[in-house]
């Protein structure tokens, strides 16, 4: 099996453009927006273990969600580091505390050493490993951004401990974490040091999975939860818990890399498979319900209580590229674009302060107002209606941090005799086969350009979106027909090159496979990779009453609005209230209106509204 | 006020038809059914008073289970003594136990007795005088039934106790009880008597109603499940736990025909639009939320999680007939009748041994379905599919055998100077104003025959169903315009009259006021007073597929099938399942098919399947 790597965003340098702005929102006030909300939760003083002092009780992953932080910070000091400074010293400070506080037999963790001592390694849910690999992810990327190895060394030192307790000894009470990440974290800590015990720790707790009897079921009689329904080697759907069940598939990607091990690589395609046909939004966010922020069975995607987690976004990507890196096939970088327009962006408020949890893809208040029959303890578990700055259980907001802190990494694979170009994101990349500048105007235009400079690997290749229905291209000034293969195209460069794609974006309507409950007689608008919503603040509360014909889009206007994308209002129709409850069908009356939609990223930023993405169709 | 009655069932006898058949299946079969189960289950036991012996556990509203079952057989022994001896016996040995069990000071109840003794009246949930409600209701028929009036005694002497403790000493943990039913029982037991504390008893437990400091709400933080939210005086809408509440309704309905409270009567009217208005299903059901069994808010109707209680169709029925004893308005007729042939009728199946406890308005397997991925305590609460024998909370089986024993109730209103038809059953009624039959072929072709025989009222009203467009009429052979004024048609009759009436039954199609999300874009077939529904087993599963146009209508095809009743065969059409999740909605592919509709009540007869009353409108 021959793996390919993406140029790593250390060689990317991102330029004027959509996603830069997302980016510098990033860095400039997301990261310290979360800084401030951890500083005043405890969760910095968790790891400073000043529980005694302070009184504020860490909790059992306060660890991760400030490990995701640092890692965050880590990133943008290889960028930009003097925009880092104040971040960086925290870092330090708090690398001093861990220093300070890591037990003698290298044990590392803030809420057990203060607050549960004698619950350590003892319950497989208490989400100890996760922490563990969250930090080692930090942990490298610190030593890379910095070269200072403390913060490596005491990962190290606590992963000797790990070794000893669970393979050595098998003396926890577990054999494999209730969370996934210590796998890939193992993994990627490998390939840092190259030292072969973290490989094979992270082949143990992926191949103990399911396959010994130690270990109990996190969600009392449901094996899925855990994903202790099969092995590794027998997997062929995605089960449980979502961001558990794709850390721990991007860790099998991630062992199979290293191994050749192609068994692993055809079950995560038939994973691949099961979420993309039948498990995922339109979004390109999983997690049918919020009740156990998992999986359910297929083509189950209800809209109003879809937990689409901001955390799956995160692990979509990771998922999807560690595949792309085994095999070249289009759909990986059609997933990633999904969840790049949709899933992750709409995580984040405009302004950056804020978060989504679940990202749903319907509020329609009244659900809320049904509650006041009930007492609150019965109360549903419902998606929040507005992002808020930081949650109890607030793993998104840090982990969006990360992500956006090294997009870099998920633009363009190097295939050794060539690139190939699997994001369009204006930036410019140093690779190994000369320089590359690509300058976007893709989710408005659905144009691209690609400029070469000393490019030495005479191909490029391009994958051609999902959406595309005509592609013209010109290459240093002349136009040119592709070779289009398997959603690619192939182009013959030379030295220099300019390349010219025209996508030729178009509104559309997107139907679903009929087999999903909750989109039959429904249609959402599309507009290349982003998909759009509508909003209660333009279009009046109760979003369901309004109806819309395919020929709409004959009669749409669009208006540049959110953000540099266009809005599009078309005609509709609106069910009227009726006096009675039940009448005559005959007697149904609609008034004509206009539909403003915009995109799906950015509901939710003007006051609390209902929200629909699947609008009624009217034949 | 003037209030009327019904002419009551003791003077009427179902003739062979629609309703008699299912009297004589709930006399012949429902009725030994559930004593079969009742007695397996140790409910009989419970009064018994055999806990010590037996182990069998009573619960606390075991005494109203087999009170409402005593009743049933009291209104049996009315109509048909020599088939009710074996039941009689058993409630003759229920009375000898009550006798021995009842303590010195009046009370009575078999769990607390048995098992609770140091709860007794100290929590307003644990059911006592809603279980003493029941017995007083079963005493009193039974001494109807009987002439024998040691059960009324034993009840005499527990209300003697429950004035003391409650009207007299203030003593007990609470001043009204969780569970209504004990006003409309004192109430009816003040009418059995003449005795005058009765009334004031009925008239304390229903002014002190959210009235007083003692009561805290059964539902922890909300008012609105035990009714507490306002005074009788204060009533302006449907709230709470549903049965508890038109027990509530029923009971004030009765304290204003006694006491001419005029205030009642009108604060009851806004209630009674509430439900009708906003608050109600099709099928005459109520309850949005089996969260706590109780109303929600205006236009909250979902279908697959409705509660409609088999109960609530009961209370409806009690209700609304109060409520038609108080005003002459055809609306509580017309809800009579949609609870009747639809709610009502679909609580049993048609073999009369199973019962519904919820009755929902869609059946989606695939969201018991989904439940696979989550731990079976978190398990969604999903109404049942499939009607069983007896439940653990087992009210409704009881109570829908001591609603058929009395339907008779239910059908002719004497006015005082002359008769007003209400519901259309065959039947031979016996009047103060002389002998009339009723002969009905009225649900399967809207076709009604009245024969009076020295008939003295000269006039007879006759309340014209909701869904009639035309009706026609015949006296003694000739045709004749009927006076129609407030949805009654008004007929001066001699002596001896044959009266024939034509409401001229069709199919329909049904809209709802599109503030009711679940049923926008939807529409229901209905045939006159019937609601009709598709099912799985004969349409294929995931039936939301299927689509179907107003126009149907006229190609549809009507076949006598259930019961007598009409199953109707429409043209229709269904999308067909997709390769991909997501597509262009142009290339959305449907197949054309003929959907059976069969009425409501006859789903889940033939095996688990999906069914669906709100069907897709094709426009």
């Amino acid at each position: 099996m021959k793996t390919v790597d993406f140029i790593p965003f250390q060689s990317v340098t991102l330029t004027d453009g959509f996603w830069k702005d997302r980016c510098d929102l990033n860095k400039n006030v997301s990261l310290s927006n979360v800084r401030q909300r951890f500083e005043e939760s405890g969760r910095f003083d968790a790891l400073r273990f000043n529980y005694a002092k302070t009184g504020k009780k860490p909790h059992i992953f306060y660890d991760s969600d400030v490990a995701k932080w640092m890692e965050a910070v880590a990133y943008l000091i290889e960028q930009d580091p003097d925009s880092m400074r104040e971040h960086e010293a925290l870092c330090e400070e708090l690398i001093d505390c861990m220093e300070r506080a890591q037990r003698e037999d290298g044990y590392l963790n803030s809420e057990h050493q203060q607050v549960s001592p004698h619950l350590i390694f003892s319950n497989r849910d208490r989400h100890e490993l996760y922490c563990a690999g969250h930090l080692i992810e930090a942990a490298i990327a610190y030593h890379k951004a910095t070269g200072r190895d403390r913060f490596l060394k005491i990962m190290e030192r606590y992963c000797d401990l790990i070794e000893r307790v669970f393979l050595v000894e098998n003396s926890a009470g577990f054999m494999t974490p209730g969370h996934e990440e210590i796998e890939l974290a193992l993994i990627k800590l490998y390939r840092h040091t190259k030292n072969g015990k973290y490989l094979n720790m992270a082949r143990f707790f992926l191949e103990m999975r399911g396959n010994n009897q130690k270990d109990k079921p996190i969600y009392e009689d449901n094996l899925f939860g855990s994903q202790d329904d099969v092995d590794i080697r027998h997997l062929e759907s995605a089960n449980g818990h979502c961001v558990r069940a794709l850390y721990l598939y991007s860790g099998i990607a991630d062992l199979a890399a290293e191994t050749g091990d192609a068994l692993l690589f055809e079950n995560l395609e038939k994973v691949f498979s099961d979420i993309t046909n039948s498990k995922m939004y339109i979004t390109g966010g999983v997690g049918s319900t919020p009740t156990t922020e998992s999986f359910t069975v297929p083509y189950d995607l209800p809209n109003r209580t879809a937990y689409t987690e901001s955390c799956c976004a995160v692990a979509m990507m990771m998922f999807a590229s560690r595949m792309r890196k085994l095999s070249k096939q289009a759909k990986y970088g059609h997933l990633c674009e999904r969840v790049l327009y949709n899933a992750m962006l709409s995580s984040t408020s405009l302004d950056g302060k804020s978060f989504f949890y679940e990202n749903p893809l319907e509020v329609a208040l009244e659900e809320y107002g049904r509650e006041v029959a009930v007492p609150r303890r019965q109360h549903a578990r419902l998606p929040i209606t507005q992002r808020v700055e930081v949650f109890s259980c607030s793993c998104c907001p840090p982990n969006i941090n990360r992500f956006f802190a090294h997009l870099g990494d998920y633009i363009c694979v190097d295939e050794g005799d060539a690139l190939c170009i699997e994001q369009y994101i204006s930036a410019e990349l140093n690779t190994p086969h000369g320089h590359i500048a690509i300058i976007e105007d893709y989710a408005r235009e659905g144009k691209v350009c690609i400029h070469g400079h000393g490019y030495t690997a005479k191909a490029i290749s391009l994958r051609v979106p999902e959406w595309c229905k005509k592609l013209t291209a010109t290459l240093d000034e002349k136009s040119i027909t592709p070779e289009i293969r398997d959603g690619y195209a192939y182009f013959a460069v030379g030295e220099d090159f300019s390349l010219d794609l025209n996508f030729h974006i178009s509104l559309s309507f997107v139907s679903t496979n009929s087999m999903v409950r909750d989109n039959i007689g429904r249609m959402a608008l599309t507009r290349g990779p982003v998909v759009y919503c509508i909003e209660g603040v333009d279009n009046g509360e109760r979003l369901n009453r309004i109806e819309i014909s395919p020929n709409a889009l004959c009669d749409a206007t669009e208006k540049l609005d959110f953000h540099g994308l266009y809005s599009v209002t078309l005609p509709a129709f609106r069910l009227k209230e009726s006096n009675a409850l039940y009448f005559d069908a005959s007697e149904i009356a609609t008034e004509q209106v206009h539909v403003k939609c915009i995109p799906y990223f950015a509901f939710a930023n003007r006051g609390e509204s209902d929200m629909l993405v699947w609008i009624r169709r009217r034949k």
